[in-house]
Order: C-alpha cells, then sequence, then structure tokens
C-alpha cells in the first residue's frame, strides 16, 4: 500500500491573471505532519471558478498571485503525514477543501466555516484542485465506499452546500421549499429537500429546459418567473432558498414565504440588494445566508449511498487539465449542468 | 366593586381623515363575554401614530374610516365579560393591545402576532385608545403592582417591543449590542439589554441631546455616525438592533455585526433598504425582524417593578384627549422623549 | 348538507368501575357555539383505554364517574355550532381529542397540550369516542382527503404522538434512532423515522413476531434485548425513544445513546425508573418526554396522503360498541397491533 | 520577559494512592509547539480532587498510576512552545483545563467538551494542578485583567461550570430558578444565575449556616428541605439545578420544575438515581447534566471583572503543596467554603 510511487513534479492548471490559464509543472506539495497527500481524480467546476477566471476576482477577493482553482474535489491518499496512520494510504477520499485555525472562537463553536483565518482552495493565497496532487489535513479527507463514483465523490462539495441550507432552511417533513434558480446548486438543493420530507418543492428559473431537468431531480412544481409574478401566488413557502443570484428572484421569492419563514442566500450577485424591509418586519421572516458547510460530509455520504441524491446523473462533460479554459466555457452553454476535470486522466 | 359607575356615552379623539382629528361623543364598547371594560388612564404617543394621523397611513394601512389611535395604554377593570370573574373589577392593568384569532395555526404554534386574521388596536378597523374607556380580552389586560405608574403601565407595551427585540437578537450575558437610534425604543432596548446583562451597549444617534440620555439609560458608548462610519469601527456586535428606520443607519449596522450575528429590524423606514447581501452571506447573519411581542408582559412587569428598566423617567409631556394633536406635535421637539395622553384627566 | 338527521339519544360504551362496561343510551352532545358534532365512524383502542378499564385508573387519573373512553377517532361532521361556517356539514374529519384553554399562558407559548386547565377525551371528566356522536371544537376537527380511510384517520391520533416523538427527538437525515418496543406506537415510530430521513432505525422488542413486524415497517436492524444488552453494543444512537415502558429498556437505552443526543421516553411504565444519572451527566444527554402534542395534524394528515406512512396495514381487528371489552382483551393477543372499534356499525 | 528563569525540577503533590499523598520532586513539563508553561499560583480544591484522594476512584474513573490532582488553577506564563507568541511570557492567565482532539467529530460541532478522546487535568493519565509548573495548549491559557486576583483566576474554572448550566437551563430575566446546594456550585450557580437576570433564585440546603451564605451570594429565599417538602411548595420553577448530588434533592427538585421546564444535573452523587418519570413525561421536562463547558471562560472573566460574581469572597482556606491533605481535609468543616492552594507560596 505505502509503495505508491510519488513523483517530484506534477501538472496544474494556473490563473495566471484574468483569463489566462496556463498548465505548469510543479512541485508536489510537501506534506504537514496532520496532512495526507491526494492523488486527484475529479473536479467539479463551480460557478465561482469560472468568476475567478473571467473577472481576476470574487467579491472582495481578487487574484494577484497565479492561483490553482477547483474545490470541488476527490481522489485518492498517496502519502501520509508524519501524524497520520500509514494505512490510510490507498483510501478514495472526498475531500472538504477547507483549512480553518481550530483554536478560533469559531472554530470552538462549531462554527469553524466562519473562522477569520480560514484558509480555503482555490482562493487567494490557497492553491486548489485543477492539480495531479494536492494536500489536506487528515480529518478532511472523507473516506468514501465503493458506490460512489469519483465525480460524485467530488460534488459532495456542492451537496455540502445544500446540506448546509437544508439546516438553515429547516427543511423537514412536510416543508413548502421554494428554490430560485437550476443549476447545479438549486437541481442539488431540490433534491436534498426531498430527502429531507419536503411536501412541495417549487423550482423558479427563466429557462425552460432548466425547468425541465428540476422536474426530473424532484421538483413538484416549476414556475418561469417572466410569466409569473411569484410574489403574487401566494405560495406562503416555509423556506425560500436563492440559487440565483438574481435581485429580481430575491426580491419576489421573499414576499413569497410565509410569516415566521426562513429565507436563505445562496446565489452569488451583486453585493448589494435592494430588500422589502417591511416584509421582513411585518412577517418576522428570519433572513441568512449559507457560507460554505460545517460537519455536512457524513450526511452528504448518506445520501448519496443511499440513492437519496443522484449527482452523477449532473455531469453533463469531462476535461483534462489542458482543458480547464474549454471546461469553463461549457458552462455557459444551455445543456451544460455539471462540468468535470480529471487531472490525471491520460 | 361592581358598583363602579359607567356612563354610556364617552369622550374619543378620532383621526377623520389626514391631519383631522376632533374630540367626539360615542357609545362606551359592548363588551363580548370574555372581554372586560377599561377606564383608561394613561396613553403613550408612538410614531405609529403620528405616521397615521400625518399620512393617513401607515405602510400598507391606509384610514379610510374614522379611526381612535393610541395603543401604549393602562387603566382601571371597571365591568366583566359575563365569563369574566367579577371580582377583577377595580385592578389596575397594563393593555396587551391586540385580539388574535385563538384558532389560526399561528395562535396554535404561539407565534399569536403574526396572526393573519390578528385585530390590532389603532389599525384600520379597530379603534384604539385615545378615549375614556376601550374593551379588550380579559388575558390581555394585565394586572399591575401598585408600585407601577399609570405611565409606566401604559409603555409596557413600548416595553413589550424591547423584550421582543431581546429574545429575538439572543441578548445575555456579555453581549455587545449595538442600537441605531436614541428614541424611546433604542432608549428602552438599552435598558433591557443592560437587564439581560449585555456588557456593552453602543447608541448611535445624528443628535447630541439623545446620546447624552442614551448615556444616561444604560448605554456604555455612544457615537455619532455623522462623524464616525461605524462599519469602519470593527465593533463585532452580537446583535445589531435598527431603531432608527434610517436606511443608511441599517446599512452600516449590518457591517458592524460579527461573524454569526443577528440584525433586528424594528424601526420603521422605507418599504425597502439595499442590503449588503455579500456580508449576510459571507458572515452567515441572522437578519429579522419584530412585529409586536408575545407573552411579554409579565417578563416586562418583573422589569419595571424590579427596578431594572425606568420608564417613568422616558414621560416628557401630558396631554388631555383634546390636546391629542399638540401631543403628536410634541414628539417632533428635540427634548421629547414619550408623551401621554391621560383620556380621563379633567 | 345541513339535512343530514341527528337522534336525541345516541349508543355509547361507557366504564362504569374498574372492569366493567355498558352500552348506554345518552343523550346526543350539546354544541357550544365553536363546536361541530360528529358521527364517529372508527376509534383506535389505546393501551391507556385497556389500562383505565382494567385498573379503573391510570398514573394519578382515577375514575370516580362513569367515563366514555376513546381517543382516537374519526368521522364526519353533521351539525355544526353557532359561529361555525355550516358548509362544514357532511365533512370527514380526524379529531385533535383536546380542549385547552386557549389563554393561558401554555397555550399563548404554543405548549397548548401542556395547559393545566386541559380536557381531553377519555379523561375523568371528560367523555371520549366510543359513542355514536361526539362534539370538539371545529379547529380541532381536521379534514381529511378521500384517499385517507376511516380507520387511518382515527390513527393519525396515534402518529402524531410518533410526529411529536420525531421532533423532540431531532429526527432528521442521517440519523440513527434506536426504538424500544415494537407496539403500535414504535412500529409507528419506525415509520415516522424513515420518514424524516433517518437512516438507521433499531428496533428492540422480545417478541420475535413484533421483531419480524416491526421490519416490516421500517426497521432496519431489530435486536432481542433478552439475548443482547443493548448498552454493550456500543449503538450510539442519536436518538432513543421508549415505546416499552419497561424499566430495562429504559435503562439500557439510555446507555446505548451517543454524547450529546436525545432521550425520548414515550411509553408508560412505573411512575419511577432508577436512571443512570453519570451517563446522563458525561454524555450530556437530553431526557425528556411526550405528553400528546401540538400542531402534529397537517404533519400527520401530509405523511399518510404521501403514502410514506401506512397506518391501515397496522389494523387487525373490528369491533362494535357491543364488543368494546373484546377489543381491550384482543390486545393482548400476540397477533393484534391496533383494534378499532366503530360506533356506528350495524 | 523571555529571561525568566525555570527550573529543571519541581515540586508537586502527587496521589500515589487511596488516602496517600506526598510532594515529590519532577521535571518542569516538556512544550509541545502549541503550549505555554504556567508557574501556577492558586489552585482551587474542588469536591472531585477530594473523591480521588479519598476513595482514589471517582465514578467510571481509578487511579492506578500516580497523579496529580487539581485542575481549577491559575499562573503566569514563564514560557512558550515554538508555534506560540513569546510576547505572551509574563501574562497572567486562567487556564481552561482540557486538551480535546480539535479533529474529532464533537469538537468540530462545537462540543468539545464531549469529546471521547479529552485528555483533562487531573484524571487518570493525565496530571493537574497541584505543581509548581503545568503546561496547557496556548489558547486555553486565558489572559486576565490585574483587576483579577489569582485566587478568582483559579476560581473562573467552576464560575464556567455554572455558566455551562445557565446556557442549558437558558437562566434568562425573569427566570424562576431552584438550586439544591449551597456549596461552591451552588453557591457560583446563584450569582450566575442573578447575572442572567433571574428573578427569585431560590437555594435548597440542609446546613443553617449554608443558607445563610447562600442568601449573601443572590439567592432570593432558602429552603430547608428537611423541614419543607420542596415538591409541596408549587414552586413552578423554570429551571431546577442540582448542585448537591443527594438523591432526595433530585427527586423533589424534578417536582418543582413547571411543565416545559428544565432540570440541570451537576452535582456528583450516586451512579443511579429513582427518577419520576411520570412528571417528566407529563410535563415534558427537559433533564440533562453538565460535563464540564466550552467557550466559557470570556464570560467568566466578564462576569468577574464587572463586579457580577464575587469569587474571592468564597475562598474560606490557604494552603501550600505540603498542605493538600490538610486542604482535603478543611473541605468538611461547616465554614469552608473554598480551600485553595499556593504551589509557589514560600
Amino acid at each position: 500500500m505505502n509503495a505508491i510511487a510519488i513523483p517530484e513534479q506534477m501538472r496544474a492548471t494556473v490563473l495566471l491573471e484574468r483569463q489566462k490559464l496556463a498548465v505548469q509543472s510543479r512541485p508536489v506539495p510537501e506534506l504537514d505532519d496532520d496532512q495526507v497527500l491526494i492523488e486527484v481524480s475529479s473536479v467539479g467546476v463551480c460557478g465561482s471558478d469560472v468568476h475567478f477566471w473571467h473577472d481576476g476576482a470574487l467579491g472582495d477577493w481578487v487574484v494577484h498571485e497565479p492561483l490553482v482553482l477547483g474545490h470541488e474535489s476527490a481522489g485518492r491518499i498517496v502519502k501520509t503525514g508524519a501524524s497520520v496512520p500509514p494505512d490510510r494510504v490507498g483510501q478514495r477520499v472526498s475531500i472538504e477543501p477547507q483549512r480553518p485555525d481550530a483554536t478560533s472562537s469559531e472554530s470552538m463553536s462549531g462554527r469553524y466555516n466562519l473562522d477569520p483565518r480560514m484558509r480555503f482552495y482555490a482562493t487567494p493565497g490557497v492553491d486548489g484542485a485543477f492539480a495531479q496532487y494536492v494536500a489536506i489535513q487528515a480529518h478532511f479527507a472523507w473516506p468514501i465506499p465503493d458506490s460512489i463514483s469519483d465525480d460524485a465523490a467530488a460534488l459532495l462539495e456542492p451537496l455540502s452546500v445544500a446540506i448546509a441550507t437544508a439546516r438553515k432552511g429547516n427543511f423537514t417533513v412536510g416543508s413548502r421549499v421554494l428554490i430560485a434558480g437550476a443549476g447545479p446548486i438549486g437541481i442539488i438543493t431540490a433534491q436534498v429537500a426531498r430527502a429531507y420530507g419536503a411536501r412541495e418543492i417549487i423550482v423558479t428559473d427563466v429557462s425552460q429546459g432548466r425547468r425541465v431537468r428540476a422536474l426530473e431531480f424532484g421538483a413538484t412544481r416549476v414556475i418561469d418567473p417572466t410569466a409569473e409574478d411569484i410574489g403574487d401566488l401566494d405560495l406562503a413557502a416555509d423556506c425560500f432558498v436563492d440559487a440565483s443570484g438574481a435581485p429580481s428572484a430575491v426580491i419576489s421569492g421573499i414576499a413569497a414565504v410565509r410569516p415566521g419563514g426562513v429565507v436563505v442566500l445562496v446565489g452569488m450577485g451583486p453585493k448589494e440588494i435592494p430588500l422589502p424591509i417591511t416584509v421582513i418586519q411585518n412577517r418576522e421572516l428570519i433572513v441568512t445566508g449559507v457560507f460554505r458547510y460545517t460537519s455536512t460530509w457524513p450526511t452528504a455520504i448518506a445520501l448519496v449511498e443511499d440513492g437519496k441524491v443522484d449527482l452523477d446523473a449532473l455531469v453533463t462533460g469531462h476535461f483534462g487539465l489542458d482543458s480547464v479554459e474549454a471546461a469553463f466555457l461549457s458552462t455557459h452553454e444551455p445543456e451544460t449542468l455539471k462540468s468535470m476535470v480529471h487531472p490525471n486522466a491520460s
């Protein structure tokens, strides 16, 4: 097991500057004592990767130095740090791509995702997974069963976002959930809502193709927001999840929530959106956001292993390290739902 | 006890239309079986009363028919409905001015304030307390001890708003609370924050006079938002309470909350305010509002009786039913904190 | 609709004293303004009915006056009180058999099940449903769709107990739930656990027949507690539900809960049980009980209508008002799961 | 700063076996990279120390190897590990005496006190603070202001137990808290209850002297449980805290809690106590325990610094390392509330 050969150099696709990617040879990462080295098998392309590439920035983050993108990833452990049991070599794992400071007050309170000293894959200063090898703390390399494919293992990351959303949105038996946006997060959230027992899962999207797809993945009803005003439909949703980032969707979605209901903002859009304060007040809505996740991987693995969430069905394209730009561009095509990069595919 | 004489007619100050008040003679209210009749001793003037008078409207509510305003009120029970113990006659009481439908799903879940069939004092269709007598369900007429004055008994209503705010904002020992606006609600909320054990109570207001007053009522620090940018001060508040309704205060206040903290919107301002979505997301803030209150009177009575909140000190003016307009106008004077109307004062 | 003929007298099976039942002619109940009259179609036999009959008492309740038992019931509205919409006549309904005082502090806080002035069907002083007609407040007569049978409509009551258990036990996606006792409540709780997304549902029962049945209704594993010591199995359950009332089951079940987990005591057994205090402390377990339910019927209806819980399959016997004693005795037979009484069957 | 001289050997008082203590010379602890070395100034004697000494065991823990007791401690940083900022040398600190595994699922969820791999001071295998020097992870050495004495700094540990109790017991403005036992934990909990805004703080103790002391420290009422039956007094407490470990106190205390109230078991007594299951069920009480604490030190420091809790007033005796046995024996004297050991006092 421990005899897996590891080269000294590896290939990585690096964002050099705005809209400029290059495949480079880089040293394979050195391990800290508590880390493992993973030979990367599959990486999902996230909208945030595309934003970083296209704009050279995402929100307040700006790419000043070359950066390896990619944070939805899986692979196989090929080496263990000094304090990690060596028999983990060979394990197939899904990567939780965060490195919080475990001693911060946020981490000590169970909110390590909010740790101000967090080092997260594919954010300026921290390289991500569009590379042949990556390092991560051993407890963030989650072993996966054989029944979960490499692609699905990588996509446990966006599934974790949806699980964090379900927790904040109090999804439960009988819930009526409204989801704006039928992209990958919206589609996975619909599946998760069904798994949590939601009774009505209403998905809105301007694209008819996406609406059809939403129905295949668990939506009980789809709405074209250009044809109907969500706020007028008296939906009285228990929870509204914005997975679109579109201001109009956020505004009309909030108006569709019942008194005492919850609004979870997941999609990335403009920094400011005019929100209907009077509605939030008069209905005592709870408006919050999801910023990554904590302690979601065991739930994510269970959902996929038990067939309650299908991640493989989301995959619509496969690319190599040489084709990361093509993978990014593919996300703008209507038939694309999720594009995967395979750093070690020959 | 039951021998208290009750006239057939009473005086009430009625809002006939926008900016037009008149003292009228009206029949004393008939009682439902579960109600009590209260001879009103004191009524606080709320900003919403002034809004209704000035604009003929408040948010989505529009005054089409003559309306008696006033919902911060106290008095003495002078008559009991058929199913109420007659020995309640003579009790001094503070009025919780709501009439929810107890069988609605909201009421059954303990959120009767959100009952869609709520009938609340001084909203279109439901007369308020600028009158000599009012009726209320017996369990919403809360007996008060002799140590609480008539004025303070009336002001248990805004105190209830502040208690509801404290509950939603998780005020507790050690909390750092930021409050925008040093009007009556801001001042009472500062006192309540101190009673809940808050360690730092930071109040912002554009008026120096109000800032000075805030320090007298429990603020540990005051800030002039025209001189300092709240968002830049690294306050890391556990909770931000907006008691101003001012968009600039709301926006800068949200930026001053720590990751995982709470924003409670209490002040009434424009229907829409552009909110910093990225901040709400990246810090997973909880943004919510307070719409009246549930089950707050016992706590309110305890706080005043125990001297932890001083409501009498807020009172800056006294008026009769003939002078309600003067009472309304007084709220724009800088030295006014709380104006009281005494419907049965001779 | 309103033309349904109602007799003046009805038949009811009355517990006269310990172990002595008689079918009597009684006046059909008079309605309060907010009530409806229901022609009873189906009533489930609960263990508490059998206890009352056998012992003339249940816990602190003692039967001093003749009492009609039966509180799991459904039927058809045949008459409406003065303040109830008359078009409800003809509706098939499931009965939530409680009459709380809506003005108590418990009711106002959303815990009407804990109202000290509660009047509950089939407890001393309040007649139950082993009768041709019963009255209930209109909002506690829950309309049911045609797809739910009369028997299932009656059994929404024990399903409500299981839903209340799920809420207190935080059943959710991925939960490991341990249930002691495969009687009706244990079996329904297993089904509810599955609907809430529980991944492992472990049921213990001394009877092999019941264990087999548990597997048919959602248990993923069954254990014979006489053959294996639950506390030794390292189950690390997220929640332990006692639906047995057996002290040995309670004690070993608590030992099987993970740190921070929940224990929900549902079964009725001896008044006192020696509990492992050190385990509760060292693992900071939460030990609580379920006393009826609040706001569960909408969820219960949804679960049955959507086929997530099968109540009809629990029914193993049918009896008339003349055979209530036989129905009671049937509960001791191993093949019995749920016996139903049909007061209006000819 | 870094020039503080540290010897190679130190004195420590070691429990060799049951009831056998010896002062020994031991090597000063080596530091891990993330640790600091602390010259111990003050250590409180806890009941658990006395138990370990007297019985050679505490609950499931048995002392097989020599063990240094003492876990309520404070001192001054004299050396820093490789990854700790060296300017911490010289800081006065209070020690949070736990070493959880930060990567366990419990730690990651914010419940590091329940981490199964926890290494806690003064439990078998982990030496405590009756020694001249101890090591602890840097983030568990909490800096304290000059206004907090060495003794009070040490006693932030039992104060943390009381804060954890307040959090679990939902102490808040207006609470009625019943506390059994007026020993150090009971007395500190009474002070904490007052700081959290509790309105009624009822303390029971069999000793008149202790009852008098409780009144000095914040109790609003004291009861002699040998003279009155707590369960008969209709106290309807929001929370009952057992700080006695006495079965009779636990049983009668539970009977004194209102429906929906909370029971927090803090005191250490027999492994099993017969609890009134029917009361727990019919009132849906929440029964739980406190096992140490998480994230309490900042609150504890604030409470003492602000004068809301007085720890110095609890101290009734001072001892050196040579007199630890005397310190232990002192705890049985009625006038003793808290005995302190000063390892570096000459």
